[in-house]
Order: C-alpha cells, then structure tokens, then sequence
C-alpha cells in the first residue's frame, strides 16, 4: 500500500494523540473532514495500523521494577505449551524465540524486587518444561517509542 | 489516587480502543458524557495515563526483524552521552541501564538481517565509548501488551 | 522513626562498641543515664536496632577460607525447602535469591580448601534438589563494615 | 589458646546479646562475676573477639536492596589503589580479591535499583582503572549469621 | 602422490571451471588431450580430488539466511544415532564435533529467520537426546572458498 | 525465475558429477543436446548456478584440522578492513559477521595443531584491530554437502 | 624436616638426573658415600621425596596432542565412583576437583585429534553420572617443570 | 624405534624406581647388566627417555595449593615475549597455549591462598601485556602420573 504525504500527517498526528477530531486534522491538512476519515478508514484497513490504544504509566500503577528473564526449557517440552502458561501471567508484557543462550526471552513488570521474586519463583519456575532462568534488571529506561514512519 | 469502577471502565475501554467516543462511554456506563469528560480530565492530570497512540504494525512498515543488543562501554565513558547518541537512531525503540554482563540493552527494529548488520557496524559501534556489543534476534513474539489495571 | 542528633551519638557509640556503659555515653552528651535508657529502649522498640553482638574473628576460629558458592537447582524443586536443609549446614553465613545465572547464591567460611572441598561434595551437593555448583574463593578480604547512619 | 565450657556459655551468651551485664553470665554459670570479668579480659586480649557492635538493621534506614558486584579492572591498574577509592563509597559493605572472572568482588547496600544505579554510574565506574562491572542483586536473604563456636 | 606443475594448471583450470573441456587445458599447457586425460584419471583415483560439483547460489533458491547451531546433548545420548537423524533435515550443510562447550556444531541455511526458527524447535529440538541449543546467526558472509593447491 | 523438471535433472545430474557431458544428460531426459545447452545457458544467466568447481580433499592436500575461530575486535576498527587482511591468510575459507558474542566468526583448515597455533598467533592475532580470538577445534566432520534443489 | 646445604645438593643433583651415584655426588660434596646414602635415607624417609622416576617423552610415544577436559556431573552423582572410572582410562594423567564452573579438570593425553575425540565419546561420556564436558586443546607447552627448593 | 619386551621391562622398573641398579634389572630379566646397560643406552640415545628424576613432593614442600589459570593478553603483545616472564615465576610449573578462551593456560603451585593471590596480583598481573587473569583453584588432585608403554 502507497502513502502519500497527507496519510503521513494523519499517521504523525494520531501517534503522538490518538484522540485528535478528526476535524481537527483536515484543518490542519486544508482538506474536508469526511476525506480524512475516508482515508484512515482505508490506513485501518491495510494492516498498516494496529489500533488505537490509551497508554498507562506503568510506574504510577506501582510497576517501578522492569526485568528481562531468559528460560531455559527441558529438552523434550513443547515451547507452545510452555508460552500458553506465561502468557497467564499478567505482569509478562512481551515473549520472544530469540536466538543465542534462551529459547524464551520475556519482558516483565513488577511492582519491587520482592514482587519479582514472587513471580518468578511462584508463577514461572512452577511452569512444568522450564528448568531454569537468568534475569537481568532495568534499573533505568532512557528510550520508549514505537518505529516512526 | 484512588480509581473506582467506573474509571477502571473508563480506562479499560480507552486502553482497547483509544477513539471510543466520549458519549459511546458514557451510554454503556450509565452516566453523562460530561461526567466522563471530568472523569477523564482528572485521569489525565493524574501521571496514570501517558498519553493515547495510535498503534503502527512494524512488520508492515518492513521491520520484520527485532533484535536486543547488549551494549559494553569503554571505561572512562559516560553512558549518559552514548545514550544521547544512540537516540538518534531511530530503529532503536528501548534503551535500558541493566544488571548483569551489559551496562546498556536495547531493542531495534530491522528490515532484514542486512539492516540490522548495517545499523550494528555503521550506527551503533561507531559511537565513540562502545566497545563491543552482543546480539539477540527475536525469531517471533508471542506476547506484546502493557500492564493492565 | 525519626532520630535526632542525640540517638546518632548513641548509635554511632554503640557501634563502635556495644558493651558501652548508658552513664559513659550520658556523660558524653551531657544528659542524664536514665534519659539515655530511655532513648535505647525507644531505639530499640523501633526496628532500627537488631541487636547487640558479640563479634568473633573467624580466623582466630580457624576459618581461613571464604567462599562464594553459586547454586543451580532442579526444576520441580522448591527453594525453600533447599535453603532450610542449607541453613543446617552452620559454615553457610549468608543465603541469598539472586538474579543473573544462580537462583541461590551463599555465603561460606571454612578452615581451609580440603574443609571446603568436603562441605561442597558431602553437605551441599547431596542436597536434594541441587543440581550443580559454582565457587568462587575469596583470596582475601579488604572491606567488612556496617552500614552507617 | 585453649576455651573451655565457661567461655564458651560466655561467648554464646554475648554473641546473642553483647549488652548482658557480667553479673548477670555469673549467675546463670554459677562463678563470681569478677572471675567472668577476668575471662572476658583474656578472651578480648586473644584475637578471638573482633569487638561488641549494635547491629543495625539496613532496611529501617532504607536500605532494602543488596547487590553483589563483580569488578574488573585495567591491566595496569594496582588493585589496592582500587579498593582504596571503593573504601570511600559508604555503601560497600565488603571487598573481596577472588578467583575466578572478576579480580575484586564487592557487597553493597542502596535504598532502591534508582540508587544502585546512581553509585555503580557515579562513583564506582568513574574510579580510574576499572574496566567493567557486573552486578548481581539480592531479591531476598534468607541466611544471615556468625560463624558459632 | 606428487603432483607437478602441469598437474597444478590442471587443478588451478578446473578448480575455477569443473567443465573446461580437457582439449582447451591441452592447448593451454602445450601437450596433448590424451596425456591430460590420462594425468587427469591419476589424480582422480588418488584422493586429492573428491569430485566435480555444479555449485548452486543458495540465496537464489531463497536461502538467505544461514546459522551456526551449538547443540548439547543429554549424558545418556549416543551422538552418532542423534547426527544420523539430524542428516535428515536437508538445511543442515554441515555438522561436526567440536571442542569447547558444544559437542556437535552445524552450519544451516534457510530462507528466512521464520523458517530458521521451525527448523529449530519442529526438526532439531524434537530429535531424542538433544538438551538444548545455541544460535548464532550470520549476517553477512564475506569469505566463501576452497584451499588452494 | 521458474525451472522445471528437466531443468532439475540438468541441475542434479550436474550438482553431483559436473563434467556429465551434456550429450549424457540429453540421452536420459529424451531431448536434444541442443535443448539441453539452451536450458543450462539459461540457468546460468540466472544467478541460480555459481559455476562449477573441482573439489579438492583438504585432508589429502594435509588439511586435517579444520578449526572455527570467533574474533573479537577494537572498537574503534574498521571490519571491512580487516577482513581483508583476513583474506589474504589462504588458510581461512569463511568468514561471518555474526550475532551473539563474536563480530567476525572464520572457519580454517590447517595441516596440524601446530599449524593453526601458527596462523592463530603470527597471521591473524597480528591483524591491527583484533584483540582477541577463541578457537573451537572440529574434532570430526559428519555432514558436508550442499543445499538441494 | 630441616634441611641442610648438603641436602640440598643431594636433591639438586637428583632432580636433575636421578641416576646418579651416591659416589659421585659424595665427590662432589667432599664428604663419604655412606654419609651421602644416610642422609638419603633420612630424606626419603621423610615425605619431602615422592620417589625416582624415569621420564618418558609423550611424544616420542606418538602423544602429541594434550587437552584439558572440564566435567561436569550430575547432581545424584558420587564424584568418588566417577574418578575411579576416570582412573581407568590411561590416557588420563591427571584428575582434580576444582572452584568454578567444572566439578571435575582432567589433563589427558592422546595420539591425534581422533584419539581425543575416540576417548571423550567412548570412554568419558559413557561413564555414568557425567552429563557433559568441555575441551581445551593446548596446542603448545612452554613450561613443563617441578617445583624446586 | 621398536622396543621388545626386555626394553619395557626396563623402562617400567625404571619408571617406578629410576635408581634401580642395573644388575638388579638384569638378575630379573635374565640377561647380562652389560647386555642392560647397552638396552639403556639406546633407549636414552633415541627421544623415548626424557631423563631420570627425583620426584620431590609439592605438599611436604609447603605447596598445598594447586591452581591453573587462564591469562588473556592484549592484542598487540607478542605471547613468546609474555610466556618469557612467566618462566622467571618458579611457582608456575606448567604453560601451554590453548584453544578456547585462554591465549595463555598456566599450572601454579603456592603455599596458601594468600602466596596465590601474591603471586597473581604482583607477578604474573604485572607482566606487560597481560590483561586478566582467571583462576580455578584445584581443592584436591586424584590423579597424576606418566602415560605408561
């Protein structure tokens, strides 16, 4: 699918303000309101845009903890299975096969260290097929955005 | 900051989906627009939310590779001017401070292999300070999503 | 718990050495013995305090060798039913849950290596549940102190 | 030197609590309290007894996170010069010269990851002659003791 | 077997093109195409030369992506049964058994990282015997070529 | 480009034994000679067909070692440079830039251990910009052979 | 055990070839043979001499290639048993327990690179209880020595 | 050299007692010393026998303590250069260049973990070019002799 400049403002606007009226932008851009919604109805339609979402700080929620966790899984487990059972967990915010030492690499929020402890210990090493993890800390995040166009 | 039922409604309903109108709120909830509206001021104004995104499909945009790079630095270095440099770089979406083998980890997103070589030998070890780095490439995702209330 | 200039004398004294007579510090500050008592017992009602201890000096005790041991430990296996049979093992100082490669990593005082050598193949690894070691001596140790107020 | 029953319900005794006063040992061992005095003279003149201290408790001061730190250093750099600098940071608690991959390994005590952070950035890697640290955090302690007689 | 300089010109020319015709090596080094043929069945039975390939460009057929992969085995495995199934995944171009941490290493080439990951955990990890594996993948091949004579 | 199934009889025939005369192919598909030189005309215009090569035995030639080296390099080193300093050493019959832990990862063939002693210290640690290397020595090589069409 | 000046020689002289006459080192000395052979006596009586050992040349033998092997075990498993076995291999001239990643080090000699790999497959990783080991191939020695006194 | 059956006979007394008197080993083979003498003489002109030596026992000597360690180099130093200084340390009694990790991999003898960590931190640490040193203390050997005929 081609984009041409005034899908570009569309896009930019929305991504730093996902609820801009859509008046809002065609004065912006000079073009009829019913033409931009005409065309992000068709940005909606390709897969170009993945939706609308309102972000939360994860910190004002008391998530002031963000680690990464490599598993380490029995030989003879079944990976799929094995995600199944994480994603249960809603402090895991992202899974990957990664290349290199771990089979599965997650992301994780948690409220402390103590907190941490807990899940790792009580909801991911409880995970039949995992037989061991290494985690690192963020003590501190410096970069968090999405790819722009 | 105390949040009751119908901000966790509210809040629920945004984080799906960030353009769900005021007043569409408002019917499934029971109470006037105008309420809401106030509701979701004193949301705002609290650091819970930080903010609404329209949400980009990487791998539509071609970045159908994701890779974590764990950064080592040289000595006398301060992390904190490699980073700013580093925030040039677009494909690099997260920049961490961490525990264990790496001072600095981040996540980038790729085009392809060759792009991430590309950016690994031109972008990144050239940054005066950055002695060497180790990377991870996610094979697939699982599980993307953000802490929920 | 708030402490003012007074019990930072008291602590700090007390510190130094635990055995010092109330009426010696008394006269240091310049305020009576019973308000010092006072004061202590407050100290120690808060948390603030653990406790008096008599130090010894391992090495007079022939504990020349001080080892850090990483501990790797079996899937289905419950930590804390490890660190309870490690916890009889008296030469074991210090028992943590840690991030990085080991989920236990201790703390261990022997008499020399034969002594540590012994405690590892005969106390630690016929621990159930323990799958492997990693050790770590300590050649010599150049810092030893509390935390300071 | 040789320590027979009675010193050893002495030592016990103020191991436990180093404030018990001397009558207080001579009625439960059954001598005069003058007789334990001279004992715990000779046991003080012996390198046996390191000294008497009030022992803190870091995590009502705010300390609620312990970290181990492995350290290397540049080829050239004397490592007592090192450690000398690391003396200076009053969150160390321990220094160590160990086998294995780092030549210095230390213990330290902060208030939170923000504040690990801020003294492995600003005041252990800006010592000349460190190369690169590895950090390790405790999640939780379980062990916490003497070497006993 | 020695070889002499004609028989060097007759490497050298077929080493570049397996198909040079043996009357245009005749006319190169000036003696007849009977004698080339003949120096050419000599140096064919003895075991310097293995063979005459027609060599395929494995990005054309979509192969662009190539990995080495570390696999550690279970204790009990014989590595000679797990190789014999690993002979048929067809990706894999090469295997062998190697000192440091791997005891068996293969080179693999797929067409894309996706297609890397399904071999990994629907073809190798499923095999009995195999623990665990390393991937390192290739992002760039610079050097592709036989020893010369 | 599309290839059919006399082109993949012209492609395995040739794979296999690459001085087949072209007469021998046309004799088992069924069709002229002619036709088949037209096809193989066309494959090789396709990027698909490398060439065709004799393949020497590196053990006759007294290549018994076959050792892969992983190369780590200053920071502020051109790769582009050494690699081609690494071209120049004929031993050497790949090089990588790879992921994880090596930025350049070679294979080579030497005559001994003695020999790749050699090349390690005198050809490739002399390279300005490497600072270091591991060597993992193939013990045994079970699978050699190409991707198949 | 003192030893004298005269001693001295004595072990001197006999490091270094321990064929010679007591004669000849009573010459040298200026002292009798008998006082010679009485001294000799009361030194080897004492611990400080293992014994006389004729020195053969490995490699002479055809033992060119020396490998250091780290194993490791698991956790059921009586490292006691498992050296017994390990004893059983001749090729194995050294065996010892040690602090790091390997519960068992062995040194070990071998014909060839096949010799190595024929002992690792057949004789080392088929003793039960081992799980894994890791190879180190020293491709020279430059000190091969005892201590002196 | 081929070696018969009286030559192993030889070479096996010897090698348990090198100060056998030759008449002895006759009396027990049945031939003439002379006849012994002219074997032993042969055996020693080829490359077979290394010398005869007193073995003088390490522990008697106050050496209790055995370690080896893996020496990392910098890139521009030349390890004969390095390997030089190591020789004048007469604690190390073995060097070898390795595969894998080590440039360099050395055996040490000390009287105590203290003379280690001295020999280490003001010896070998010292030598210009080395960069890190890693150390894996052998807490007991179970295994050390000679390859046998």
């Amino acid at each position: 699918m081609k984009i041409d400049g005034i899908d570009k403002i569309i896009i930019k606007t929305l991504t730093k303000d996902a609820r801009t009226p859509v008046l809002s932008i065609a004065r912006e851009v000079g073009i009829s309101g019913a033409a931009i919604h005409q065309r992000l109805k068709k940005l909606e339609k390709s897969k170009l845009i993945e939706g609308y979402k309102m972000i939360l700080n994860p910190k004002s929620l008391g998530y002031t903890t963000t680690a990464f966790v490599g598993i380490f899984i029995n030989a003879t487990s079944e990976t799929s299975v094995i995600v199944k059972k994480i994603k249960n967990i809603p402090e895991v915010v992202e899974s990957h096969f990664t290349t290199g030492n771990y089979p599965i690499f997650i992301k994780i929020l948690c409220k402390s260290n103590d907190h941490l402890l807990d899940i790792l210990q009580n909801n991911i090493q409880t995970i039949k097929g995992i037989s061991r993890t290494e985690t690192l800390i963020s003590l501190n995040q410096q970069i968090k955005r999405q790819i722009s166009i």
